[in-house]
């Protein structure tokens, strides 16, 4: 059998000790874990961003991971923490939307309330569950540890969700908005597209008209382009080039996809 | 047994090559070496934030772990490299004080002078004794070879230590400073912070008096608090927001803590 | 025996969930594998600073070992992906030149096409080929898959390659340039030096002349100099401080390497 994979997904950054000290306790709790790093340059406090690249990459790894989800900004307040198991995953995370994109992906079957504090380091920081409570829990499960020992039982439709803007169809012309802008400057919306609707109509987006094709190279260098991109969601890109620095903005942007030129 | 854990903390950023060149010598020699990053984006010399990261996060692991830590200004240079065992833990670095907080809180047992040849690499790079001169030997430590081999005694007492800012107590009165800045903009102080004096006073820093609580929530959003941080120092810090972005400034700041308000 | 290590080299930067998801793919299709990131950090598009950094880190890696690397402006296009076998490594990139410095360190033996899309994702996005193609071959050379299975042969002359500015001797002068630029600010320049070369003359770069010396602090804080670097090319530092910042500029600049002073 394989050691247990144990990803991290925070918001702390990488220049300083946070993420150390979480994979230390990690791994005087549970040695054989393997750790594996989503991300820990979500800016600080971005739920939002850090449910969409959680989305992004956590769904890809064998069944039975455990994902330690921290971006926090309610860390010590009343707010509540859980782990949630879906078919496949474990995710363990504060209770505060961050999981939302995770569980339409896959729905959750079991949630438990984090509050049985033997599991706990013993001094436990005001400022830092990620180290002192999500990473000993998740070493808990990592190590098979009960589920049912980490708290009593939540009701998963009590968990919170953040809101995802819903787009508008109408007829062939669907309306969105920019929900993600990625290190590459592609602008990512909350347009879902079906792998059948590959390269076809226009989109209106920052008063530019912009072709929908399959891939950068389908347009000439320093042009903006549409394409299905790799969540399956509609994005704005730019060949060799930055679409969110030629637009002059990202997140919370219209978008107008006409799925047949001319409509 | 659990494979040998070697954490890696650095200045050398994770834009270049120099830290899959220090991991591809480890394991090359040490093929087991489970092999985790502490940061590696100290600022470039910065020999007293690599020192405070350090204490942040290597204490946290497993004894046994190897930690190897290089912001090494005076590579090549005539300045020592050590390796040091404490009660359970075992660190490779230039003598330089970047072990000087780590030693605070768990003393050097043994102390060994880097200097057998035959266990670098070949050609030692008078630029990059991270991969030619600290990472084999501590690919030979965490591989079960004697710390003795490293090279001759080294009396603990004669290790270079940093100054670190004393703070002073008149009554119910403590001054100290800033002494680190973390990626949220939170001030690290060099006061202590003992669990009982939870949420008590009130502190000084830049002309302003802040509130001293429990957590950031305590405050309402874009108030500066100060509380006990989760290395057990007084810190200041801004709910939802950056305190040293609201204050113009960080390390070297002098913070005056009244522990009862009005003192 | 070891669990076989698979390196990963792209542009993805770390602030999304491209490299989790390429990640999961591995983790799911070759359990027993060890990750080791080399960077994430090129610059988007970057394939000469990709191929310098490659060169930096990956031949220091024990035998056996699989390079991911993924620097990809063309991804979806007609551009090749292809597998390439050294004496002792194996790599997998698109044909673009991203190999063309570690391949001159070790000639290719057996190159393949990357064709046998049985190998690949399902569903293969034509904009993240990192995840759904070269993840998975990877995985598969690295959990003892046949290399021929990847697709048909390739003559390694017909790989792609980068041009490599040629340095000019004459007589005890070398000229060249600056190749790549560190984050130190260390310009690295494309001069060879042997070892017997070290700290010989002077060099002349942006209307300075520097010393050439043995390491940084043989000249005095905030001084240039010029060195043997890591990878055995003379590079152009401050000692202290930072060149390319001092220099106002990097990449490209003329160098002109004068053995004996005065020559």
């Amino acid at each position: 059998m394989s050691p247990p994979i144990v990803t991290l997904l925070t918001d702390f950054g990488l220049s300083d000790g946070y993420v150390g000290a979480m994979k230390g306790v990690l791994l005087r709790r549970c040695p054989d874990a393997r750790l594996v790093d989503l991300t820990h340059e979500i800016s600080p406090g971005a739920i939002d961003a850090g449910a969409y690249v959680l989305r992004q990459s956590a769904p890809w790894f064998p069944h039975g991971t455990v994902h330690v989800a921290v971006v926090d900004p309610g860390v010590g307040s009343s707010r509540r923490a859980v782990v949630v198991a879906t078919e496949h995953h474990r995710y363990v995370a504060p209770d505060n939307g961050l999981l939302t994109l995770v569980l339409e992906e896959a729905p959750p079957v079991r949630v438990r309330s984090i509050e049985n504090r033997e599991l706990w380091e013993r001094d436990v920081s005001a400022v830092f569950h990620g180290r002192d409570l999500f990473a000993p829990v998740a070493a808990h499960l990592a190590s098979g540890g009960e589920f049912e020992a980490v708290g009593t039982e939540v009701s998963p439709g009590t968990l919170v969700r953040r809101p995802w803007p819903v787009p508008r169809e109408e007829g062939p012309v669907r309306r969105g908005c920019v929900v993600y802008v990625d290190r590459f400057g592609n602008l990512v919306t909350n347009l879902p597209v079906a792998a059948s609707e590959l390269a076809t109509g226009s989109v209106e987006v920052a008063g530019q008209v912009v072709p929908v094709v399959r891939t950068y190279s389908d347009v000439s260098p320093g042009e903006l382009l549409a394409y299905r991109g790799s969540t399956e969601l509609l994005e704005v890109g730019c060949n060799e080039g930055n679409a969110a620095a030629r637009l002059g903005s990202g997140a919370g942007l219209v978008v107008t996809w006409r799925l047949r030129s001319g409509s």
